[in-house]
């Protein structure tokens, strides 16, 4: 009885804290040219990887996210995790099952090496010398995470917005990698509104005089330009609706924070104003710059073609069963373009499935809607 | 036999020179709070006023505008004159039967009194100590025109965005001044949505250096600020739609201007991010930064229930025939709350069309789909 016990508990073992790992490795060529090197990748896990080494779940992050999907300590607050309320004993990413995996991006700045990392010829952190990257780039070094790790397939690659990206890469560049993937509010490539929209927020950015071309000391860089550039980003992330929902056109009640540039008001603040001075506020402190500048314009850069004679010929390379989750209300990633996309891989022979997320919250949705996404997966 | 041609030449008679003209009043008292004094109109005219005094048709213009919509030197142009092709005799807006005036709005800058005007209290521009304007105090002042030129009532208010905004305010603040009012582009009050993206623009000025607290001297603003201010807002005049047709993922053939931070290019430039580039240069040539502080906060503030009991009441006092025109795929004034307003207008009694413009364009088709423009306003 007892050593049933033990080994229903080993099954289900969870790390008691939350630990960040690394892994490094010498170099990644890149994809539009040039070598990285040395690679540090931060993750962490959770669940336990199978003797045949084919039960893990590569879970990809989104623009500022970070490894820290799950909080062992925490597992039910979303806000201590992004994807907390879907990973865990029992849940739809059911780390008694499952050996989870997530690792922060390389370009990004919570522990894998990217512009604010210390570039080894000069010393000092990399600012605008870090090479351009690719999403391909991204997943070719979470390949070599995962074989570090033992895991000899993947049983599924999922993530959203840039993260789907990521998912959806992983099913065209390693096809006989993986058994299953899902993508989440992304599609063949963005738009050119979406690209516009990163774009000026790359540009406020870098017209913060505290920039100093990416060379700002650690903790004096252009937060009044990061700020704006996420005021303008959560727009794009929520809808009309959503907006018209929680803010209208009512007066804030409670300044809990000044506006990024300190500037007067002109007629009172509304409450929508209040929010998005919060929310730049909040990413000014925990993000770094330049890696805002170099995972957006990843973001921008990504065809799921490049590289390939055609489109078709990238979706014909998959073999994973896949499966596409658009969001009505989303415009950065329209359902729409989500949609076609599930369409095209069909039409050339693929295991692809679409399915709709009918929320009003916008692209931010796979980020709220907890038991909308899990009933839109379960089927899958 | 010429006698009757020097009337007829006198009936279509044109200035044979774009003039513009200017009238100064003493003061305004302003809807929130304070007054503005002197306050000067910067205007032109088309056609002539007949005896009676009422075929006077009143052109509101956008953001940017200004009193310019028509160029009798070149009039067939819409790059000179920001409505050049819809008035002239024959046109839609026929200066051979109407007297057709447009005054650039007070807190603008291309005549009329504004944030760059000399304050008389100090003898320097007034700067952020321009007082907060709203549509209504716009409005006001435009009455204060007409009457000086001898209008006794208008045949007709009409505008887009902005200038639409106006119209709706005309036809509620003066309802026995008006016969028609066109209000394209326009609805009761913004979103939440629009207000989010106007903050954003007013932050990224305010932010560049050279702001200097609204006090910068002219010809040295915040020339950065406000070009990627317009980059943001130039994608809000369009649409996904249009700017897919227009730009997809296309890369930059020529550059035909720097970027407003002078930054690196991370993998190349595309069209989309060109174009931007160079709308955001040629406003920040033509426009000030003030004015625009002032002016788009003017038109988050526009709720046209202000200092009315309720919606109804405000619309209840509306005694012109109006027309709405919503644009389908605008996404600043959604085509489905201009309609909402026109229906809101007709459930009181009201004398409310609605009419739809099929443009791919978004918000700025008012300023682009000639004929659309002319087949929606023909029936009217």
């Amino acid at each position: 009885m007892v050593a049933q016990l033990q080994y229903i508990n080993h099954k289900i073992q969870v790390k008691p804290e939350n630990e960040v790992l690394t892994f490094t490795f010498d170099q990644l060529l890149l994809q539009r040219g040039g070598r990285l090197g040395p690679v540090t990748l931060a993750y962490e896990t959770w669940g336990e990887l199978n003797a045949t080494g084919d039960n893990a779940i590569l879970i990809t992050h989104a623009l500022t996210g970070s490894s820290h999907a799950h909080d062992v300590e925490d597992p039910e607050n979303p806000k201590v995790a992004w994807w907390n309320p879907l990973i865990g004993p029992g849940k739809y990413f059911d780390t008694s099952r499952f050996f989870v995996i997530c690792s922060n991006i390389i370009g990004g700045c919570s522990g894998s090496t990217g512009p604010s990392s210390i570039n080894p010829l000069t010393g000092r952190p990399y600012g605008m010398r870090f090479p351009v990257i690719t999403i391909r780039d991204m997943v070719r070094a979470q390949r070599k995470l995962i074989e570090h790790l033992g895991v000899r397939r993947l049983a599924m690659v999922v993530g959203g917005s840039i993260g789907g990206q990521q998912a959806l890469e992983w099913a065209v560049h390693y096809p006989h990698l993986v058994d299953k993937v899902i993508v989440m509010a992304a599609s063949a490539a963005v738009s050119a509104q979406a690209i516009a929209f990163n774009e000026v927020a790359r540009q406020s950015i870098m017209a913060d005089p505290a920039w100093l071309c990416g060379d700002y000391l650690p903790g004096q860089g252009p937060t009044t330009g990061l700020s704006i550039a996420r005021m303008l980003a959560m727009i794009t992330y929520q809808s009309e609706e959503s907006m018209e929902m929680r803010f209208a056109r009512n007066s804030v009640q409670r300044e809990v924070v000044t506006a990024p540039t300190f500037s007067p008001e002109l007629g009172g603040r509304f409450d929508v104003e209040n929010y998005l001075y919060y929310q730049g506020d909040r990413l000014a402190q925990r993000f770094d710059a330049n890696s805002y500048l170099y995972v957006s314009r990843a973001m921008d850069l990504y065809d799921v073609s490049e590289d390939y004679l055609s489109l078709d010929e990238a979706l014909r390379r998959i073999r994973s069963q896949i499966l596409f989750v658009g969001i009505r209300s989303d415009f950065l990633f329209p359902a729409s373009q989500v949609r076609w996309l599930a369409e095209k891989i069909q039409a050339v022979g693929g295991n692809a499935q679409y399915a709709e997320l009918d929320s009003p919250h916008g692209h931010d949705a796979f980020l709220k809607e907890w038991s909308k996404i899990v009933d839109t997966l379960q089927e899958f």
